[in-house]
């Protein structure tokens, strides 16, 4: 397997630039796992004044999300990369748009965390923490195989994603449920399915991280891919 | 302004290979705006047999994203483009990737007319249609200004979304105020309020169509700028 351990380039300039800049993707995606890890913790117990902090703390995801694309760019026409150090840089740029969509998923949990009257749904914030600590591991998962270029973590956490749109669903009717017994509260409700929304699309982020460490890894696009071809597809 | 006429290149293959390219997005956004308009009129009509055609047609559409990154890829590497070719060929990937997004959001809408019961809810569609054919409209007028590398015309329609987003949160609230009346009713609007939601989202994909735009020609990264900051930008 691959790895990102680049010492077999001849300029050592080189090297250093793609290990500086894997290690601001893998920076970036603490602070993101960070701020989903607030933005849930401020969800569960109300916490306006930390889910300021979520809110607030985007900026600096974004920041980051295009500075680092600059740094690609620059990367591509300065050192005109070929073969895996390309995928490399283009698996870094399009993972970086990913945890800026991370990044905004958890500010859309955050707001949901400004509404007082969610005092009245704790059962239905236990269910989207729990949801939302399953997403947290997921990242963190994707994350880790992201480190280690490893395609066959990315493909396992690739079938996860589907036992966090199980559970979606399930929150889904609950919410239902809840809406029709008591219509007064239908707008209190409405801001904890915006929120489970926002963590079931951080499952989506991560599949799509997933797919572009295979990518690197494999030198294979497999978006728009099913599991069972993408499966195989590693095996060959 | 610069402008895609790229004649200027000594090699004749790379201006055709550009070309080429380009061509191919602006197909891509034909298509996929033929996708927006048919899933809006199967959603008004609650035409199952249009909305069936929209869902299969997502796949040529992912075809599409695929073999043009593809193609990105394939020129980084063999022509090692600089300045203005590369901000292009990164414009275009990152376009392609919105566009396959507003792809995914036609079939959420064309889903969305698949529930017969929406025939009751006559007013609440008609309300989705009239902001579906806005983003239409808005598709049609930014994969206009990229055939074009028009600039001016790119930051004219980053405000428009907000347009979209305000007609977006007054169906929201027509949709709560339908559900408080008639509980029994929830599960359907829900499903209007997905298609509301996509549509949404249709509009945000256009402006970061236009950020990639403004990207190409004034080389400037515009992502997370406001409105005031950008027309400030474009005029030095």
């Amino acid at each position: 397997m691959e790895n990102m351990n680049l010492s077999k380039h001849i300029s050592g300039q080189f090297t250093a630039e793609l290990d500086d800049i894997r290690n601001r993707v893998l920076a970036m995606g603490g602070l993101v796992e960070r701020q989903l890890e607030q933005a849930i913790d401020a969800l569960s117990a109300l916490d306006a004044e930390l889910a300021q902090q979520v809110i607030v703390g985007d900026h600096k995801v974004n920041g980051m999300e295009v500075s680092i694309d600059e740094e690609c760019t620059r990367i591509i026409a300065k050192r005109q990369p070929a073969a895996s150090d390309l995928r490399l840089i283009i698996a870094i740029s399009k993972t970086i748009a990913d945890l800026e969509r991370i990044g905004d998923a958890c500010v859309r949990i955050a707001k949901a965390a400004l509404d007082k009257r969610l005092n009245n749904q704790q059962p239905l914030l236990v269910s989207v923490e729990n949801m939302g600590r399953h997403a947290t591991r997921m990242l963190h998962a994707t994350l880790d195989a992201l480190a280690r270029m490893d395609a066959d973590a990315a493909l396992a956490l690739h079938k996860e994603d589907a036992k966090l749109d199980r559970e979606y669903e399930g929150i889904i009717r609950q919410l239902m449920t809840y809406m029709m017994e008591d219509p007064r509260s239908i707008p209190d409700i409405l801001d904890v399915l915006w929120a489970a929304r926002a963590v079931e699309r951080v499952g989506d982020r991560c599949k799509n991280i997933c797919e572009y460490i295979i990518y690197y890894v494999k030198g294979k696009d497999v978006r728009h891919t099913s599991y069972e071809e993408m499966e195989k597809d590693m095996q060959s």
